[in-house]
């Protein structure tokens, strides 16, 4: 039997009986105690370490429940039998720096940024303290795998009144951004669709359903968008489009269009239209365009939005309405995922659309990017000589083509010189356009150069003004 | 050309211009003005309906914007070509009901059932309340893909303290609950992996690697947890292990079975162990028993855990932390991926953890599952003479298995008739065992019958003792 000293420390971090645990599986990982060996009794170690009993008996228990040490009934504690793995030489982990932060541009013309300064962070908060304040002990409990049935109506409602949408709260779907409810339309779908994309679109969809592994069949877009004619040749079984404001092009599909689409969806069983609503909140001119699924009769198409663009990209909260028959497909294959958005966002949200909340803010931001809009199409008048403009009736960006033959490159170059980011059409491509793209009105015979976009969301008046003035010296040749 | 007739209402819901723009969709939709056919020109339309120029030119806008009708220039407005997709049949979509809600039984020992009674819910709102006072900006914003690094130094601190994690802040992953991080995991791993599962397991688990379409290979366990000779034939590349506390068995593996996986996953470049750690926190004897990932030290555990038990369901926070071979892999296939967790959330999740309230409140809930825990016991006394308890160390329900024949079903309808809902073991199995299952204690010769999880988690004391009472009158054929 092994004969073991301890020495034990009175005043330690460490309790006794952790020291003596300690001690024993440190001996054994060192090979110092062998597998087999009967340790002595509790009581006979109890009085030579001069502790009590019930010290050793905690100390032997824990190395019986980690399965270092066996207690056998009538003979008392032995080492048990452990692979020798812990000699295994440690590979190194690389050494990895904080993640770095990328330097920001002074002026930031990103299609993606957006302004919040006119959110109601009070009465956001005040709706969230009256929540945690008088929500009950459910709010804490895990909610249905498709959202709250609250939010589901009120989504269901504000969808069909502001775009159209025709649907019922049990075809929606809540889930934590867009990301997400993609993944969870693969799982609907099925692992093997060959899916057809605008080209250009909107990159991130694309690497998303890239990591899906599914066949992605690039469709060329005309000035209408998507060309229903090459998608009749495609050969897939989806179609993922932006009817109401396409990225990048801005365009709108006109119902002609919409109408050669759904003709195409409804000619087989299994054929859909995944409709990114991405930000059909900003429109400068009439009505809002209604949405696609709105023209859809025969369950055709799967409609997703986000809250993330309208509110804040912080607010994780997408929604996705699902055909009946994808529905049923949806409750058999994952219907058991469990929801990934909190019951306490949910309720928020839930009372911030319900009370109107939320269409003031609409209303606050679409009048702030409608300003922001007007001023950078005046500023924009001067390029007018060389460049041709598109895009500009909805959404946070436009786009500028040169009509005197200067590269993107070139473009994006010259704006990086006077510390603006400018962004270019060409990352947006799948792949070339298989004919001419007409995306880009007529050039009139000029010399068609690259095409940039120019998003205006996220920066203020005054840096649009001195951003613009900086690309005019840059960008423009004949200015003095 | 058309001859216009609209009568205009000037007390409408509807503004003029849009009682225009409906009345000219409706025609074009009814085919009443057929595709090709002019348009009356807004001056003469403005004239014959006494209204201004302008108001006509507003509806004319809208109905080119949405494609009904085009502006064909110097000629005027002509009715575009559109699919008369209209005409088609609507298919009746289905009348459904809201979602039934599902009738609760009184004693209810459902292994999943949790207890928030001294869940902190005024510091989480002050904290949230803070949180949005002094907060800024940025709080509104994307975060990080992989979750902020506040939280995740933060998580990494706590999982190395209390689960001996060895992990540094950039391998660790934050997600909406773990359903949501296997499926990014099934993104990393790739989508033809063969997974080994301790049988029985957590079926849910198994429900979302079957939805990965993943080859399930189930591994029987002995009183050690997953047996590693059955896991060395299996013929997999991962395998899904619960080491500190098996689900439903409650066997912690020793630290001798722990080797021998890990010696199997380092036997070969591409294997892994997958560790769930699901509710390791809450154990009532001696000290926690150290994770498995704590013991490997060439990268072969994915190690995942989640508040959602510990804290409470609705909130959506899952870690996970991969080895760094793993990170890169899933940098470059899915790190583009938007992370699912608010920042307000991960900030709120970041003060309560880092300032101590996390670990005052496990403190006091491991206290109150301890109570429970001690009251099931001793109410469980007069059972052990017809069933084996089992699972008692540790988690929130334990197993009793009857020792004199009565079958699973025959167990569970008995306490249905008193209103009791206890659980059967055997839907937690993936398939028959391939061996004589030891996962339940030696019966000694007795007659073994069929095993029933109680949980006791989500139940007051007294609910327990009257529970108890009523399963003693209808499970126990000696009672009186």
């Amino acid at each position: 039997m092994y004969d073991m000293t301890i020495e034990l420390h009175a005043n330690e971090r460490l309790c006794l009986y952790e020291q003596i645990y300690e001690h024993i599986r440190k001996e054994i990982k060192e090979g110092k105690l062998l597998k087999g060996e009967k340790l002595p009794s509790a009581r006979t170690l109890a009085q030579s370490l001069q502790v009590s009993r019930s010290t050793v008996d905690c100390a032997y228990g824990q190395l019986v429940a980690e399965g270092y040490i066996e207690a056998r009934p009538y003979r008392g504690y032995y080492v048990c039998r452990i692979e020798e793995l812990f000699s295994i030489p440690t590979k190194n982990a690389p050494e990895k720096a904080k993640e770095a932060e990328r330097e920001k541009p002074v002026y930031d013309f990103s299609p993606n940024g957006i302004d919040m300064s006119s959110f109601p962070f009070d009465t956001w908060k005040r709706i969230n303290r009256n929540i945690l304040t008088f929500g009950n002990k459910e709010l804490f409990s895990l909610g249905a795998p498709q959202g709250d049935w609250e939010l589901r109506t009120t989504i269901g409602r504000y969808l069909h009144s502001s775009r159209g949408v025709n649907c019922r709260p049990e075809q929606i779907i809540i889930g934590a951004g867009n990301d997400y409810l993609l993944m969870l339309l693969e799982k609907i779908l099925g692992r093997h669709v060959q899916i057809a994309m605008e080209n250009p679109t909107y990159k991130r969809a694309y690497r998303i359903f890239n990591s899906f592994a599914y066949r992605i069949a690039s469709v060329d877009m005309d000035e209408y968008g998507m060309r229903a004619d090459m998608l009749w040749e495609a050969d897939v079984t989806a179609a993922y489009v932006m009817p109401s404001h396409q990225y990048p092009t801005g365009i709108v599909m006109p119902i002609g269009r919409r109408m050669e689409l759904l003709k195409w969806a409804n000619a087989a069983a299994n054929r859909y239209l995944i409709e990114d609503d991405y930000d059909s909140e900003f429109r400068y001119r009439g009505k809002p365009v209604p949405c696609l699924q709105s023209s859809d009769v025969n369950g055709k198409v799967i409609y997703i939005g986000t809250f993330s663009k309208a509110i804040a990209p912080a607010i994780r909260v997408s929604y996705m309405v699902l055909p009946f028959k994808l529905l049923d497909k949806y409750k058999a294959d994952c219907g058991f995922y469990s929801s990934t958005v909190s019951r306490i966002d949910q309720r928020i949200l839930n009372e911030f659309i319900r009370d109107g909340y939320f269409e003031r803010y609409l209303n606050k931001a679409r009048k702030k990017y409608g300003e922001k809009h007007d001023t950078l199409l005046e500023q924009i008048r001067p390029f007018l000589k060389e460049f041709v403009l598109s895009g500009e009736n909805a959404g946070l960006h436009v786009l500028l083509t040169s009509s005197c033959g200067r590269s993107e490159q070139e473009l994006i170059s010259a704006a990086a010189d006077v510390n603006a980011s400018v962004y270019g059409l060409s990352d947006t491509y799948i792949c070339s356009p298989k004919v001419d793209s007409t995306v880009i009105p007529a050039l009139d015979g000029r010399k068609a150069g690259g095409t940039i976009l120019l998003g205006y969301g996220g920066m203020e008046l005054t840096q649009i003004r001195e951003g613009m003035h900086c690309l005019e010296r840059v960008l423009l040749n004949h200015s003095k």
